[in-house]
């Protein structure tokens, strides 16, 4: 009998997958428990991982199979977008070669561990050189790439986070929130000075009771702790594969929303993970589509549902009952005025829902700026600063609370920032299509029940892998492509009506 | 140029010693973090990495490279030891069909996970199905094993973590104990019978104070925080990989004494590990030489070290700091005789260094048996039952407390237990030695102060990795081969003089 050609590419993918996933636990491993001294093994480990998945991708078999694979008519759909998932992967792989490969995620895992250093110390001239090899070798990743997939050198970094969207859409999009955001900024501003400050319920808040409380709410929104972990780190992330989903958060012992809601966000990546179709677990297909559905699936929980009045409604007696203090400052109104405070903050992840853009508008121009040879390293913390200070009136007292504060560019990831607000577009299309259809679903949160919004995403989202594209898995779910309006609009009524 | 037949061996070997790093941590976040439901993608997982290595060792160029690399004369002792231990590895592995690889690796971490539940319910029957399957295909490993290295299947087995000593000696080194050991055994229980019972200083003993001690004595004896780490699990080990070193103990909140001698045990092995030399941290000779010598090390910490009246004298006042409680629990005498106690025990890792070896030499009889296929999977409870009376004359309540309890066989693991004792020949031998050449060494400890017997191993044990035999290694360093008589000295002038 003739081997089928897909069949033998999955077969080859599913060993992938399974590296994929070791990936997910060397990287969990790096950022909660490994001892510092380690990251110079740990980076020799990680290159391996990933020399080995690239030498798989670079045998010639997948190149001969891909070929044949592609000239038989699949009249399987699903299999159809597997394939094309697989050339996808084949195409990022091959575009550089082993030598480049390994020497990128050599550098970028020391980088990182260097950026944990310089951060810490306020002192960006301690990356910098670091750095600047580390920016060689993304543009010459980029530039590989770009000839490989025919566009620019940023769009080709842009598709190995969000293969749906391109830079000049995103340009478009971003227009668009640099009309609308500054008005509302203001306003909101002017708005919050008329009405009385919210008080801050008073810490010490333990660290214990903060996580005891992240873990009832993961269990309310569904989280699987057979499958599932939550931890602390740096900076918090979702991590680990699916059936085994590694999540973190940061706790300050002043401040319990801080580290509340990054559960909360990370949650939302969490069920994302955790639907997707088991079937097709190790296979391309049976991927998370993107960034922008993936950041879309957090900020949906940790935006459009835990920032709502109705969840404060659930959540307060839960919260009261956890920390103590009098019963006035857990008061709905007080803590939902403390929750959607709008303040210029230097710290992106701190940020709130209308002056995060600005932060990923800014790093979204300095990186094409940076890819395209027309920002030096040098230069970064300036114009890191006076685009701050243009848009929010604030100047950042040191680069740990300025350009070193996250960790995306040190780690070689750039083309990832857009999609923290593409993200923030996508679910408030996706929470006014959930309302609309369903006229309850606000109220029923106010009871702690979140399955109106959680089983949409599962049906319409999750599910849906990535068999299609990041628009059309928007356009079948809420019947448009991705737009600002529903955001433009959730920002009017929250913080203006 | 010609490239070097022996260099070009070592870069994939530096590869595999890359993906054993990686196993390190795949292991110890399974035994100590993983959540339950990710069993299955762990141990496809792992099975892949196994699968790898297996790939690379049977790539047919490998199989040239020794062949081309054995016929020219290498000057260099260490490479010719490296090429030796190359070739070692080689024939373990090209030994086993890739199936049978993959089938192992997969079948031992289920069934190991089947082996948690089974242990925690007391139940056998539940881990039968599963343990027979595995147990077929460890015979079957033995079999290809014996035909290549050209011993019988049970040799094979101990090669795998004992290549120097084989079963021919072990049993007249252990027929020798035997000999010995029921003896002093029964004096010594004698002997307790005529002294006042040592008091328990009463718990509880609040975990974070007993972790706070062990690490206190982890960094007396020169464990390194930057490179390594203390964690809870299941059954203590010393896992991670040379420079990012994981060991492990558990804590009993009613006896501090077991999770403190846990961790004391743990970090001679973790010692001996990040002393192996860095320039050979990836190749085959680099790492240690076999689990007699392992076992030795951590042995020389716990039992010639910390069991000693030495110890107890610097010990004590710490132990009474961290836990509080009368001054006159706290007296040397006291917490000596406690910790020194022999009691017999169902649960090995629990037994003094009197009654170890019965549970080492029973398990080493049985094993012996189930791989010739003189013992059913079905026998095995009421076997080790018997035996257990025969030696200790007590009865195990259950089988989590018998043949149950220790987690090797249901990992696939046969030809490791006579390792622990024979560590704890080797481990007598070393610490006479160390003592006859110093004979301040022992007096020392009571200030606190380890480094003679650290140093001594660094030295003599630590840097010589798998340079030489287990027996050249023993006789360089202590001036003859593995023998019992060390040990029975040992235990007579601590038990009964």
């Amino acid at each position: 009998m003739v081997k089928s050609p897909y069949k033998e590419l999955e077969k080859y993918f599913r060993r992938i997958g399974a590296l994929n996933e070791v990936l997910g636990i060397l990287n969990w491993d790096m950022a909660v428990v490994m001892p510092s001294g380690a990251a110079e093994n740990r980076a020799r480990q990680i290159a391996e991982i990933n020399l080995i998945i690239h030498e798989i991708l670079n045998e010639p078999e997948i190149k001969d199979l891909l070929a044949e694979a592609e000239s038989i008519p699949i009249s399987d759909k699903l299999m159809k977008a597997n394939l094309a998932e697989m050339k996808r992967m084949y195409v990022h792989s091959t575009a550089m070669d082993a030598s480049l490969v390994s020497a990128l995620t050599e550098t970028s895992t020391n980088c990182e561990m260097c950026w944990r250093e310089a951060r810490s110390e306020n002192n960006f001239s301690g990356i910098k050189k670091n750095f600047e090899y580390l920016l060689s070798l993304v543009r010459e990743k980029a530039a590989c790439k770009a000839d490989a997939l025919d566009c620019s050198p940023y769009d080709s970094l842009i598709n190995e986070f969000e293969p749906g969207i391109k830079q000049s859409e995103i340009d478009i999009l971003f227009d668009d929130l640099l009309r609308i955001l500054p008005d509302i900024y203001h306003r909101t501003l002017e708005r919050q000075k008329r009405v009385p400050s919210p008080v801050h319920p008073k810490g010490p808040f333990s660290i214990e009771s903060q996580r005891k409380l992240g873990v009832q709410m993961m269990k309310r929104l569904g989280f699987d702790f057979d499958h599932g972990r939550l931890d602390v780190s740096l900076h918090p992330f979702c991590g680990g594969s699916p059936g085994d989903i590694r999540i973190t958060t940061r706790y300050y012992e002043d401040d319990f929303t801080q580290g509340l809601m990054g559960v909360m966000h990370e949650t939302g990546h969490a069920l994302y993970e955790s639907n997707l179709p088991k079937k097709w677990r190790l296979q391309p297909v049976g991927q998370a589509r993107g960034m922008t559905i993936h950041e879309s699936q957090s900020l949906l929980i940790e935006m459009q549902i835990c920032r709502s009045t109705e969840f404060i409604v659930f959540a307060a007696p839960l919260m009261r009952a956890a920390f103590g203090g009098h019963e006035s400052l857990w008061e709905v109104d007080n803590i939902a005025s403390l929750t959607r405070r709008v303040i210029p903050n230097y710290i992106r992840v701190d940020a709130d829902e209308v002056t995060y853009p600005f932060h990923v508008i800014l790093r979204y121009e300095l990186e094409k700026a940076l890819i395209k040879g027309d920002l030096l390293v040098s230069d970064i913390p300036s114009a890191w600063n006076s685009g701050i200070k243009d848009f929010l009136g604030i100047t950042p007292p040191d680069d740990g609370k300025g350009c070193l504060q996250d960790i995306h560019w040190f780690s070689g990831a750039f083309g990832y920032f857009p999609t923290y607000t593409l993200g923030a577009l996508a679910a408030a299309q996706m929470a006014a299509t959930i309302r609309h259809q369903n006229p309850d679903a606000q109220e029923l949160i106010s009871k702690g029940d979140f399955k109106v919004f959680t089983d949409w995403c599962a049906r319409n989202i999750h599910a849906k892998a990535s068999f299609l594209g990041t628009n059309d898995i928007l356009v079948e779910a809420t019947g448009h492509s991705l737009g600002t309006s529903d955001f433009h609009k959730h920002l009017e009524s929250r913080y203006l009506a």
